[in-house]
């Protein structure tokens, strides 16, 4: 094992060390970064996938353009969501027919949690993290409130605790297997056997960990999970979301959307709606097809490429981050607050500073593209398709630039835009 | 006025004077069309509008691939939903700040019809018509089961009876102004006063009127509308819809997707839901920008258009296909099921033929593009902005070639493909 490098010259030693010995190190030019930009938040939204640009042009010129209305057989667009819901099940460790893509994660968190509901009646009580991404949590109140239901908010640490005293009463659990603010990891396997034991339904928010985690949902035995298509899957800004439901639940999956494309018969049209066998009946409404087949595109940049891999090389990206950042920030008022063992991490590394907004926006003009959650925290995303350990010591290098010669007090770097 | 033509040189030179009277016969180069197709089919996908392709390649290369997570603010991303909405809000009659683009109908149904009953606590009934497009009458039945109301399949033509002995009971009223299968057009303003009158709310289903009907929606005093982007809007495959609510029901607008977009502090990340102020409280999760900017860049083709005249040539469009039809058709089985008044169509054609289905599918191999829908209908949609007369005389003389030569009776085009 290599010792822990104390220099900024035994940091780069080591970078150049392990990024020679990267075996995903080709996959860098599947994707189409700017010159000169370390990108560290494709946590948020995913860079661009090479082969993206010449898909999106052929369906947009040749499939809409030249083929019309025809496009929805000729091109076997009617099938990209269950297709494409393969496509990440393959990435996700669920088995052909499980998961289909379309709409927004918070659409098919109503969707699978009222589903949910229904599937164990007499049950009352919902159960949430309070540390949840706030979307999570809208939608179990909205639900809960639709259904004559209760929230309680439960951090998944005390969740144990929690089901052994009211386990009987809880339809489902929703959680996240990543902190979207800290990047902590919980542990997926034991939180699924704690709920189901106590009778409830598993859901699992995967949006910061499908593309970065190996899920294993059907391995693990999950019952439902949600995620987004725009983090780690780069699927492109606001690409739709994924919804899994376990093949034994298919028959009895009775879920609020009832759009005509999940119908057993969608162009029969008739007055009255009857579920599609198996997945497809959560299909809702016609989907949005570019941003669709941009992330059908985007996926290949998966193609061949091992789970397995991909968390080794986010663990050791995150890693040296935190020996970055301890050896070259030290002295300059960050905390790392993301765990050291690896167990108990996902696929990005968090800083915690008073001056976390303006050290970003600072970060941004040196070429560093990372984000901030507030009040005080610096995130810092690594997709191991396109970062390197030289990305993450640079990134490093230039924070401690920026913070030692205090240039992000600068008032420009201050100011809050609109959308952080 | 003109004599009735009745021979095919004469419906030539009718076809000639009104195009060459025709004040919108240049917009026909805002849309890419291929070469020797005409195309009747965009009242189920409209053609490409000729801004879309520079626009897509530069949202994706760009404005995602290089300018990445920054586009939220620096290209407007996150306004694009209201922004998007006002654009369709022109075209429909809705002043600024009360029409929201994103997700597909059914999604806009569903939170719609919610809100709707909330709006109307005490009232049992949602109505809806039988003859509704199928995810209409779904999404009412889920609402319904939900909240623990009932739906009633009214005929729109049933209304005022109805509504003379149940109006009390009724919360909303969802309905189409346009049969999606017949192109039959009903008196919006007539339904929404009796709607109203009643103590109910009058939604309209617009996705067979937007973009081709100067719909009036706040002249009209009609409480909520949705509609697809992707009919007469023109925006793409499964471009998003979009939601219209009155200003003057935006503060109690109490819909079920709150989604963390629609929050009012959405980066505060709070975990409780406080709606934003007006139409804003409507977004849902992340939407899919790239079809969503589609969408913006495909409405620019109503730039400068009057819908008065949209409206006027439309008129003119399916009259004229429904003399055609008179002329060149008789004695081969067709009836023409549209209205002749003028102000009881939309902006199709539907011709009842029990080989509708062959008939269709020969049409395609001869360039000219219409759809059908089960069992015996054929339907022929006009864009005013796309379509001349000209394109529907030449329609109906290879519809009367085919017809007359028993063409359509060849096996390939009596075989079913999966959609039709």
């Amino acid at each position: 094992m290599a010792t822990h490098p104390h220099t900024p010259d035994e940091l780069q030693a080591r970078a150049a060390s392990l990024d020679d010995a990267d075996p995903l190190s080709a996959l860098r030019d599947r994707f189409l970064l700017p010159e000169g930009v370390i990108y560290l938040d494709g946590n948020s939204l995913g860079a661009l996938p090479a082969a993206v640009p010449s898909v999106v042009a052929d369906v947009v010129r040749r499939q809409w353009g030249t083929d019309l209305i025809r496009s929805w057989n000729e091109h076997s667009w009617w099938q990209a969501p269950l297709r494409v819901g393969d496509a990440i099940g393959r990435l996700i460790g669920a088995a052909p027919g499980q998961t289909v893509a379309g709409d927004s994660t918070s659409v098919q968190l109503f969707n699978a949690l009222t589903a949910a509901c229904r599937l164990r009646p007499g049950r009352p009580l919902l159960l949430t993290d309070p540390a949840h991404f706030p979307t999570d949590q809208y939608i179990a109140d909205s639900v809960a409130r639709v259904l004559g239901l209760r929230v309680c908010r439960v951090p998944v640490r005390e969740l144990p605790r929690f089901l052994a005293g009211e386990g009987d009463r809880v339809a489902v659990a929703g959680y996240s297997p990543v902190d979207y603010r800290t990047g902590e990891l919980y542990d997926m396997a034991a939180t699924t056997r704690a709920v189901q034991q106590a009778g409830a339904l598993m859901l699992w928010d995967l949006c910061h960990a499908a593309g970065a985690l190996p899920v294993g949902l059907d391995a693990t035995g999950v019952d439902l999970a949600v995620g987004c298509g725009y983090k780690y899957l780069s699927g492109g800004p606001g690409a739709p979301a994924f919804l899994y439901v376990a093949e034994r639940h298919h028959a009895a999956f009775d879920h609020p959307l009832t759009g005509w494309n999940g119908h057993a018969e969608p162009f029969a049209l008739d007055g009255h709606y009857i579920p599609a066998e198996g997945i497809a009946r959560a299909r809702i409404g016609t989907p949005p097809m570019l941003s669709l087949l941009a992330l059908e595109a985007a996926l290949t940049a998966f193609d061949g490429v091992d789970m397995g891999r991909v968390r080794a090389k986010n663990l050791s990206l995150t890693g040296f981050l935190m020996d970055c950042a301890d050896t070259l920030l030290d002295g300059f008022g960050f905390t790392v607050v993301t765990p050291r063992d690896p167990g108990r991490r996902g696929s990005q590394a968090a800083l915690r500073h008073p001056e976390a907004y303006a050290l970003v926006q600072a970060l941004g003009t040196h070429g560093v593209i990372g984000d901030m959650r507030a009040p005080d925290l610096m995130r810092f995303g690594v997709n191991s398709l396109y970062v390197s350990h030289r990305d993450v010591l640079t990134a490093m290098l230039r924070l401690r630039e920026i913070v030692s010669a205090g240039e992000h007090r600068q008032e420009s770097f201050r100011r809050r835009t609109a959308v952080t």
